[in-house]
């Protein structure tokens, strides 16, 4: 999602929270405007550069957690013994709790695989099979992976529990408010139409427009990704998209 | 699955093998006690070192390409310039063709991807979830790449299409006699039913073994697909596998 009231909402608590007060963060986004993440938003805010913080991530449906079905997720700090003592307060007989340091690659994964949900629908809206999901969500991978290590995460982050594997999940399975919005888009529908007969607000469909900015900012190819988000702007239509993208120059895999 | 007269045939016809004759393999396996792939076989059966040589990977149910749906592939080739050939052979609107010179890389993550393939089908087979799913593959994916670059690849490959993207079609989509076989293990059969009961044999089930022997001889460990193994073996059930995996020490993310 796009982050609006994180930093005002944590900027009118700051004298009331305790500085040595771990923050665990679940939620997946970047600030509007700012693009950056919780664990930039929460210590501005506050005002305290060393406030604790962790992020905890990966492929985990609620209601299967709840249901005690095996899961496993990633806490990472850059403060390591923090990291180990979230695990321990996390993890259980159903639930691993692997530890990294690469809060950047687990938290730039969770923001981006939203817009990578949406693409999915579109595949799944245009019947374009499964040859072309697997092809999209590898591609989709690379694209984040790309731009998360331009951004200092480490390649294997995004190739763990919080990368490919919670993308996976949300690509494959998850029939999220993204992957409907993509899946409608995908059917034909228009995205004010579709806007207007949701509830809640699809997070991919704001992050989309953050991703051409950091495409621009840390100069990586996504194509797959603006394709998203130049469908949501109304630039693209999904069937010009996937000509658009079955045409790029064919090149070497990296 | 493993190789077991490739080697002979191929020897049986090397003198009538034009030495300058390019082999494209689509053949993904190992080969019965000497875990060689069709890059290695191939060449050392027709008693040339330098016979080319082209590997041809990656998400594709026959029957979507045979639709025109989309699909991407990669052919890899340590001769550069053979291996672009084949993809402007092969290219279509329809086929993207990427290449890549890791041979490597896309023959272990092809051969191992059927044992992975039948753990899938335990998980599902034992209605363990899509959490548990989605961390099983993002698991496996990790092991085929720590053996494949022990083995020389590139860990790129390894998530690029012939990798994570081929898996993840396999593991999530595909009803293969791997799958299938995971999944009448998963739900209590016992393997010499399941194995006389079939027409074809799966893959995944004689590959399993190298797994073990791989394991051993690059120094890797890799507990999801030696579970199999050992499930295959008949040493482990599903039911203490799954245990075992979960008790493992939580460990940093690599």
């Amino acid at each position: 999602m796009l982050f609006r009231f994180s930093s005002s909402f944590l900027e009118s608590i700051s004298t009331h929270v305790d500085p040595k007060l771990p923050f665990i963060s679940l939620s997946k986004g970047l600030e509007l405007n700012t693009l950056r993440t919780m664990s930039t938003i929460i210590p501005r805010a506050l005002g305290n550069r060393r406030q604790p913080f962790v992020v905890l991530s990966g492929p985990s449906f609620a209601v299967e957690l709840m249901n005690k079905l095996p899961t496993a997720m990633v806490v990472a700090s850059k403060d390591n013994k923090l990291a180990s003592s979230v695990q321990q307060l996390l993890a259980s007989p159903n639930l691993r709790i692997s530890t990294s340091s690469d809060v950047t690659g687990v938290e730039i994964a969770g923001a981006l695989k939203n817009v990578l949900a949406i693409a999915a629908g579109i595949v799944e809206g245009m019947s374009l099979g499964n040859n072309c999901m697997a092809a999209l969500v590898a591609q989709g991978c690379s694209e984040i992976r790309w731009l998360a290590t331009k951004m200092g995460a480490k390649p294997t982050t995004l190739s763990g529990l919080s990368g490919s594997g919670d993308i996976m999940l949300t690509c494959f399975v998850n029939l999220s408010r993204n992957r409907t919005v993509g899946l409608r888009l995908g059917s034909g529908e228009k995205l004010d139409r579709i806007m207007g007969s949701m509830n809640q607000v699809a997070e991919g469909v704001s992050t989309a427009g953050a991703v051409i900015a950091l495409a621009q900012k840390y100069k990586v190819k996504m194509p797959v990704l603006t394709a998203v988000a130049r469908i949501i702007d109304n630039e693209l239509t999904p069937t010009k998209a996937v000509l658009e993208l079955m045409n790029l120059p064919q090149v070497e895999e990296v």
